[in-house]
């Protein structure tokens, strides 16, 4: 690992930097120290800055006030939606094991609950493979899991290692008008989506989506985000009834206020920044095929819709695996999705249907709304030089 | 509600002001931004802030680093301890409805999980009653209401409207001698109590505590902490495996730093902490009755062991509820532990006894670490004229 903490940051979708507005929000709303449900003057102002940061939510997801709860991240709203979820189940049915749909691509905090569950015998999931050759699911594999126990279908709008998104919007609308009022939970992950492509809640179908602050510049709160349909799961943390009863828990003003400015920055400028993000990605993406990469890398599911600012790239000619690769640069960080072991490779890749030896090569190439095509240059100028097959120079 | 942000702020048991130095603390752990998990320097550089932060807060309960796993909060923690309990429980005993002892003064983070549970058939729960004439429980009426079922006994250390100490060591020491490695789940809600009076989870003897960062001028954030004897509840939260797979969720580095920050203020200077604390809240009371207000004022449960301070007093010549008088005062801030209703006091007072007539005239007055004996005087002052019988002033 270098020492060099100027390179260039190309691993956006592990975490974004803190957008300056975002920062200078939160360090002014630590002056809003007093608990917002108490009668003080100093409690208004941090109820009043709570209010406005909801507002800001609300817009970015075209949904009410009122449907944006503040949660502590994404592995909170998850592991929410699942439990909420399911108990929801036991009460209308408690001779029924519930049953839930999801993907074999979900983020942990979203396998991992469900797989802890099935373990205990408390539930039963079915994990719905994506088609290999587009990096998506199908709405109809959706359908052909549902059983009159499913409960919950949690299925991510992005993938975080390829970028593919996923039909959630057409697998709502196939499960609301097959099943009407009798629809199971809908529930989107779109914490790797937020802040990069336009969300509207409404018309996606979903009953919720979670939301994550610091995939979109903001802080390492989020949120879960409720439809105005009006279906909700209960509470999984109660106390003081805070958030209407949504979320107890005393409100932790400047992350809100924070998450809030971040929302706010991205409904001001949401146009240009997709466009910022998907002109980075597709120079990076041209530039391989026009340097000597040509023919020496696989950029996965190319064809799919995908996330504007990800490219999960498999360096053929390159000798090791990507984490080998990563360490060599000095230019820039990316990541792979695994633990860098030369037997393993992502599970996300495999489970996407890539071989090993493709995915064992495989790093993810993640822009931010800052990187230039100067910077791509030089990536990919290192990235050319350490894949290139064997030269004189190696000797 | 005045307009008056320069108020003496006297309800520091709701919520404490940020120390300056925490706020600089979280401002510039604002600039770590990179996710601990990844590999670049920033990242090493957040990872080693959350050691730190990790360190300080071990030494400030006497633990080992491990133990300290850092939530968002107290509400997190507590549902936590309850879910986690029952999990365990029923993992050993499918048959057994699991049962959890706890008090009647608990804050609502834990009366709610509870009820709510007890409600759907899942769990029974014994709410031992607190002595009237002293404000805390028995050991022996906890130990009365062990039954073989019993998974959790969760008793807070201070409570946060009388401050009244319950004996939490005398309890844990009790149970273990009787029921030794066959023990409940031992826990203590320690939220109100940390950064006021040293707490050695050694030798208190229960499995883990509480801990909040607002009610010791630290930041929204908490943690459970686990005492080193090793004993523990599995996740609630289940992900991504961070906090060693205690509490996953990408970590909030500024939170975590800005609540290291705070216990290692405490640490430095807890023995001044404590006294000052006690000044101030001696000053109030022996004020209180040197002046006018003597015998028409009923300090609660003056003569037990109670956290430095808080002072929960009844004004008992005052012709209306303590709502009422707290909203006409204009020197300072306090608070009751109940809705603004003529016909309503706190639940807390209500379950320790207080007779309907003095709980409702009951303010709590909790003192923080800058506040001076002046201040006092000018509080006293206008509790004085506010609660002195009809003079010709009031014509």
């Amino acid at each position: 690992m270098s020492s060099d903490i100027s390179r260039i940051y190309l691993d956006n979708n592990a975490t974004t930097p803190l957008d300056d507005r975002v920062k200078n929000s939160i360090s002014e709303a630590l002056n809003l120290w007093a608990n917002p449900s108490s009668n003080n003057e100093n409690a208004t102002k941090a109820a009043e800055a709570i209010a406005e940061a909801r507002n800001h939510l609300a817009r970015m997801f075209n949904v009410e006030n009122d449907g944006v709860v503040f949660t502590s991240g994404g592995t909170e709203s998850n592991n929410w939606v699942i439990e909420g979820a399911i108990q929801t189940a036991r009460k209308l049915n408690r001779n029924e094991i519930p049953h839930v749909i999801t993907t074999n691509i979900e983020h942990p905090s979203i396998l991992e609950p469900l797989k802890r569950r099935e373990e205990f015998g408390e539930i039963t999931v079915t994990y719905v493979s994506v088609n290999p050759l587009t990096g998506f699911v199908t709405s109809q594999s959706v359908n052909d899991s549902l059983t009159p126990s499913t409960c919950l279908i949690t299925i991510m709008l992005a993938n975080n290692e390829t970028g593919v998104l996923q039909p959630v919007e057409e697998i709502c609308h196939l499960i609301r008008d097959k099943l009407k009022e009798k629809s199971p939970f809908l529930h989107s992950d779109v914490a790797q989506a937020a802040g990069k492509i336009p969300i509207d809640v409404k018309s996606l179908g979903v009953d919720a989506v979670t939301v994550v602050g610091h995939k979109f510049y903001g802080p390492r709160n989020g949120a879960l985000i409720f439809s105005p349909r009006g279906i909700r799961i209960p509470p999984m943390l109660l106390g003081g009834n805070q958030e209407s009863g949504w979320r107890s828990g005393t409100e932790n003003t400047p992350m809100i206020v924070g998450l809030g400015e971040a929302a706010r920055i991205y409904n001001e400028g949401y146009t240009n920044i997709e466009s910022v993000l998907r002109q980075n990605r597709d120079y990076f993406e041209e530039l391989l095929v026009k340097k000597n990469l040509r023919n020496s890398h696989v950029i996965h599911f190319l064809g799919s819709p995908r996330l504007p600012n990800t490219s999960s790239v498999a360096f053929l000619d390159y000798p090791s695996h990507g984490c080998d690769l990563l360490e060599k640069c000095r230019t820039f960080y990316a990541s792979t999705g695994a633990a860098c072991h030369k037997n393993e490779c992502s599970p996300i890749l495999k489970a996407c249907g890539i071989p090993f030896a493709i995915a064992s090569k495989t790093v993810r190439i993640s822009f931010g709304r800052s990187t230039t095509l100067a910077q791509i240059d030089t990536v990919v100028e290192e990235l050319e030089k350490l894949c290139s097959p064997l030269t004189e120079n190696d000797f």
